[in-house]
């Protein structure tokens, strides 16, 4: 079968580059470490040659931080709220050396917080594939270094919020008195839900007011050392939850989807069964099925094909 | 006048040595940078040494993190609810080379949360000494690096909160995406209660939930890239006092005195007028103070010299 399409999914830390077959499937992925922030000699220019080396003459797009201010080109946001389907009418076209054009997914902007996302958007749209009824009154929590919560009306992204969950958790433990030269997660599952369940109990106070807790357990020798990471997991993936709530991004009449990484979001589930809270999971190849709509979208593919 | 004592505040980063006279005046000064994690060579004895050459042999009362698991001697603590007159019959003896004894001050935990304390104890012995009435119903604030949030009842320390504002201030500032590769805090006072304006309407949520807008405000444009320092400040200091409110540390009926360093406490004052809560503040050598207080009460020094 000819290839029809390749996706790129170009973030800070990561491109991931994906050849798609005429009907949408991904015949080949590649994966390289030459995020926007991790360019290689040669800068945007040779990453983008290396990531499609030897790959067929086919429309290009792609979405994340490349298309961000510090990106390749910077591409507007859309703003919230919005219908998804709006993204394909509004990629922004970049002529690279050697010829290819590449189409850039425009990001989403929550102007009533301020919020931005730049990748997710994508993944939203995947989302909405596998599962279209969610759209009409859900949410869904894309866990992450920067946790984001969409929340869905209507068939449209009504708002969404970020929550730094991933990278305080860094922060914390490589460079805090509660982490810095502590030994590596023991995964102890007893420590990570001794954590949620002080996020919930933190009620509106919140899990700052006891995050230095993870010190003094230790002193107690309640927590050991190689479980003070799990602890703060749970104090923070707990938080999270506990923020959701309080800040109305879910409620009891909301359905909730996640859409990630195997390990991170069981952390999630156990956590979320703490505050009684229902999460579905979605598939986590979002990304790469996200760009095939969108290229369906924007006619960069054939209708027929993409049938 | 003869010299009656010597005080040493100990803490992690800091060294700090009071020479008194025998009505508790401080006669001399010395600030060193040997707290307990910068010890020169020769560990605390050399430290130590170097503190106080020349001074007489007097009795030496030593409060703060010298007295920690990583310190000189570990001292245990006193649990909550205490009085702090108590701390006087706690001390720990330690001979240290060429025959002076150093009197170790307990910190304090509150086994209800937990939490732990070491030094902030004895600025809770000085802040008293200046005004006691705030013993019977009150609550102490010094806000720092751990900020402590002290609960008094009846002439006792009934418990105590420590919250992480600025250990993660400056982790934010240094490590995160929302202030690494910033230029420095412009002073911005605008900004700054921008910042704890958000933390109060981030309402049960928590600033948490809109740490992120740090960086999208200065994405809008509406931040300067100098100003997000500021905002990070009053976002946290603001949520500090957010929890404080959330927890019940203080109420509308809960008298607040605060215990600290100029420009810090100046920060605390604007964001509490945001909150409306009223806030007295305390002269800033409160440990000096209340180091001579547990001499005098446990006896190092003369009863009639301290009249």
């Amino acid at each position: 079968m000819t290839t029809a399409l390749i996706g790129l999914d170009w973030g800070s830390t990561h491109l991931r580059a994906y050849r798609y077959d005429s009907r949408g499937q991904v015949e080949e992925k590649r994966a390289f470490p030459h995020g926007i922030r991790r360019l290689p000699e040669g800068g945007f220019a040779e990453a983008f040659a290396q990531a499609v080396q030897h790959w067929p003459d086919v429309p290009v797009l792609a979405c994340g931080m490349v298309g961000s201010r510090n990106g390749w080109q910077e591409v507007p946001y859309l703003d919230t709220p919005t219908r998804v389907d709006r993204l394909a009418g509004a990629l922004t076209h970049l002529e690279v050396p050697g010829g290819r054009v590449i189409h850039l997914v425009p990001g989403l902007r929550d102007p009533q917080r301020p919020d931005v996302m730049r990748g997710e958007e994508t993944q939203v749209v995947g989302a909405l594939a596998f599962s279209p009824s969610i759209g009409q009154r859900g949410c869904l929590l894309l866990p992450g270094t920067h946790s984001k919560w969409v929340s869905l009306r209507d068939g449209a992204v009504a708002g969404f919020a970020t929550v730094m969950t991933g990278e305080l958790f860094g922060l914390l433990m490589q460079h805090s008195i509660l982490g810095a030269q502590l030994p590596a997660d023991a995964n102890d599952e007893q420590a990570f839900l001794r954590g949620v369940v002080a996020a919930k109990a933190s009620d509106s106070a919140g899990a700052l007011s006891r995050v230095f807790s993870a010190r003094t357990l230790m002193l107690d020798g309640v927590l050991a050392p190689a479980a003070v990471a799990d602890y703060l997991s749970g104090l923070l993936i707990g938080d999270e939850l506990r923020m959701a709530l309080a800040a109305g991004w879910l409620d009891a009449r909301t359905r909730v989807q996640m859409v990630g990484e195997g390990a991170l979001c069981e952390r999630y589930l156990k956590a979320a069964a703490v505050f009684a809270i229902d999460i579905d999971t979605a598939p986590d190849n979002t990304t790469a099925h996200g760009l095939w709509r969108i290229a369906t979208e924007a006619a960069l593919v054939s209708p027929t094909a993409a049938a």
